[in-house]
């Protein structure tokens, strides 16, 4: 079983729509009020040689990366954490108080539990203009299909590859870029975090359509040769980019660093390299 | 170290005011959102005899009494659940989802990961009109205090009374009567998850008075010999109840079934029941 099979238990109680985007949606007035929250455990989540600053960023980095993929402004962030020692608090709050500082909203509290295994459980509230508010559904065949940044760093990072260390590390989530492709009027957005390969199967099977992405425009992490480079840039998880449809009018968006990877396709579920198909694999729990 | 010591932690990386209340507020236009998080694990925090629906339905029932004791109504719940058996989530979604059903909220999605212990945060997004809002600071001298049922029932039903087996197993939050205190216009809310006696220290702490509180008008759980009764009822830990303060003028609340238990002094963090000193303790984490 996987989480994608766990993720159909869940939909069975709360209903189908609730759990297709990053984050909840709320209308409140004139706002879309969006909220997420993700589970990091020592032992599957954080690479062994972080320090419990980088924890709590990483922590607070999930969930505000959430926000961004629904193209809104982070406002709150609340950490819940289970300690297996109390001293790493400390840390922990730093890095997450650090993290918003940086990127957005405002760590205003949280729970504090004792735990065999340190686990973070980060929740971030933000809101946006309905207008601008940009869910996975949406996109169309003809679209652009784009990326922030180079997937597959992070791993490069787990795998030794020290420049792309500090991307493995202190991820940062692409608020800034989120909120701009929102305004641009994107068609569809989510992000990385089980890689590339698997959030382009779940785009596609939420919107019926497939994708054809281009091998000479995928960016690939620097100093990895073939075809580990390529292999990671699909199939590495832990990326904190943001992976989006757009109308061909749209592209570029300015103040928004990223790469045409290749287009939506009419073809539903089909996901090709080059004319070959993408594995659908990555990141997930196995269980 | 107790968890009153390491808020201090997170105080002074966040501020003073931001963990003051059960819930994080923000102003969104005409109203206010109040949010909030709660860590529970299976062998600290779950009876072990419970089923995994009342585990779901005890993790949405924590957030929404924190809900609750703001005078706010719950919009939304996510539900994180780290878990040692995939077949275990079905259960726990359900009793999450009924736990809102009766109370308030939309379970709205959530994260899922694997643990070795059972591990649910729950998360809770409420709102409420600004003007109806209650915090825990704002009880004057003079004020009425109160506590909705029974305090130490949960314990008295850990420990064997038959009776208030349910009360632990299956908590039900005091969300209708929060929002009728709210509408009342009561003076200072929170919740009594720690036990009755923390909370009137918390509560005399944040604003700088004292409980005098009488012996015959303190509730206890039926069925239990004195002096344990009221050891129970003073120092239990696991209720759902609310306690509160108001000014006479506004006892009684129409719809709220609650005991008025004794008022507020002037003097500064003394808490006595009777005119002596009630202990300060109950259920906290030890580290």
């Amino acid at each position: 079983m996987d989480d994608r099979a766990l993720l159909a238990t869940v939909r069975s109680v709360i209903g189908d729509g609730a759990v297709e985007d990053d984050c909840a949606v709320v209308s409140c007035g004139d706002r879309c009020l969006v909220l997420t929250t993700d589970m990091l455990h020592e032992t599957t989540d954080f690479p062994r040689d972080m320090t419990d600053w980088q924890r709590g960023w990483m922590a607070a980095a999930v969930s505000l990366s959430d926000i961004a993929s629904m193209g809104a402004e982070p406002v709150v962030l609340l950490l819940a954490a289970g300690l297996d020692d109390p001293a790493r608090l400390a840390g922990i709050t730093r890095g997450a108080a650090d993290c918003c500082a940086r990127h957005g909203g405002r760590l205003a509290g949280g729970d504090i539990d004792r735990h065999d295994e340190l686990t973070l459980v980060s929740t971030a509230l933000g809101w946006c203009d309905p207008r601008h508010l940009v869910r996975r559904r949406g996109a169309r065949p003809g679209d652009l299909v784009c990326v922030t940044g180079v997937p597959g760093r992070a791993e490069a990072g787990l795998l030794g590859h020290g420049c792309h260390r500090l991307a493995l590390l202190e991820p940062q989530p692409r608020v800034a870029e989120g909120r701009r492709l929102g305004l641009a009027g994107i068609s569809a957005m989510m992000d990385l975090s089980d890689g590339l390969a698997l959030s382009l199967y779940d785009l596609a099977a939420v919107n019926g359509v497939g994708f054809a992405i281009s091998g000479d425009a995928l960016p690939r992490p620097g100093g990895v040769p073939e075809p580990g480079a390529t292999a990671l840039a699909l199939y590495g998880g832990g990326d904190f980019e943001l992976l989006f449809c757009c109308p061909p009018s749209v592209y570029p968006v300015p103040g928004v660093a990223c790469t045409v990877i290749g287009t939506v396709t009419a073809e539903p579920g089909r996901v090709t390299i080059d004319g070959a198909a993408i594995e659908r694999r990555g990141y997930e729990h196995r269980w």
